[in-house]
């Protein structure tokens, strides 16, 4: 039987080159590479060329392989290869899932560890937009908007009541919805930017208000993936008010 | 004139290979390279030669520079030598002061560019704590412990009521004012831990509760830097609850 291992190691917003280097050192040694829809395929080029690689992500918006069926991979890949390096968009941690994949290894007794990635949180700071700023709100927050009940958090109402800058991950489906609650709590009118393929080289940002959402998504139709920001911090960007009086980008 | 220039670089959480691939090279074409007190020195290694590096972070608790000198010397030295790299612990705008050393930059017309770095926040995971959980909670909630004021952000009120965990970044010399106000919203016994020097090999991780936290504090001394996560996704950890009633763990 094979050395069963488990790496799980996020590759990254989307620009190959925002791997780490330990992350690339485990591709390099890796007996089998699973990997998401928003790696990017450059990646398997570090990989020995006897390494299985196996595409566990969506195409064509469905899952190849629902998240039982990947655990499940994972732990008869290790038994029969070995090194299985897990390779997730972000960090594995962040939204990931990747507790359920490691927790399942274990159960096997199989030695598992984690390489982390770059989040798609700090996306913002390519575009010169802060999370935070001293001065105006010392806290950021994050969530996803897609949970398992389709309903968006709860958590929503207090942060609109907060200084912290809120940021959305797989948001874009749920813009209608997260605008409603800006609206009932009185914070139509906060700064909010929809970051679209960061860090990709078609990589776009569209500003606008917490309340015009949904207009902003209707008017640039921003492509998956894509992370949604809400909150004065993002008004620090020096052309937001500028780019937000212009014709295009008048959506309020 | 030189080609006046500026790369903001996170160096990522400690470990000198969690920088990026970009972070790699952008330190081998810099003429000049700032850095902190909490970057590695071994990424220096990757720098040319007649490369300037100069140390601008904390030493024995005390800046080397302020933030307005380093401003200035990274405007100096783009004019001087050309592309100064600004190499940051984590990611540089993550509470990394990075939009202020840009804008001061740009106002001088100095083109800058960001290249993101894997934040302290992602080292939960190395410790198998997810930050989110499935059916547990669906946010996480980033706050600097350290403002301008010296005073906790009110932000952390409205995070007590939420499920969103809770993650303090610089918290260390805030643990009785962060336990003070989960006690008072009567979650003094949401999981809770302390982990230090998070990706380097001294690394560790203490768990106890939000009620506990000085104490933990007290009893392991974690050295700084350090960050403290809040809440019910903390107590995922498989070993949680034995950890907690381990004698040297039993804190509350």
């Amino acid at each position: 039987m094979k050395n069963a291992k488990l790496t799980l190691v996020g590759a990254g917003p989307g620009d190959p080159d925002l791997i780490s280097l330990k992350g690339i050192k485990a591709l390099r040694i890796a007996d089998v590479i699973l990997y998401d829809a928003l790696v990017s395929k450059e990646l398997l080029d570090y990989s020995r060329p006897d390494c299985q690689k196996v595409f566990v992500g969506k195409r064509a918006g469905k899952h190849s392989f629902t998240q039982d069926k990947i655990n499940e991979l994972i732990v008869q890949m290790a038994f029969s290869y070995g090194h299985v390096v897990r390779l997730k968009g972000g960090d594995p941690f962040i939204f990931g899932r990747g507790k359920e994949e490691m927790d399942y290894a274990e159960s096997f007794d199989i030695p598992t560890s984690v390489v982390p990635g770059i989040s798609s949180i700090t996306l913002p700071g390519i575009f010169g937009i802060p999370l935070t700023r001293r001065g105006v709100n010392e806290s950021f927050w994050v969530v996803t908007a897609t949970t398992r009940s389709g309903k968006l958090s709860d958590d929503v109402r207090l942060v609109c009541q907060s200084s912290a800058t809120a940021v959305f991950l797989m948001g874009l489906g749920k813009t209608d919805q997260i605008e409603a609650v800006y609206r009932d709590a009185g914070r139509a009118d906060l700064p909010a930017v929809i970051i679209s393929k960061g860090s990709l080289p078609e990589e776009s940002a569209c500003f606008g208000k917490a309340g015009s959402l949904s207009k902003l998504k209707e008017l640039y139709q921003p492509p998956a993936p894509a992370i949604i920001l809400i909150g004065e911090s993002v008004g620090q960007h020096p052309e937001f008010y500028e780019l937000l009086t212009q014709v295009n980008h008048a959506t309020i």
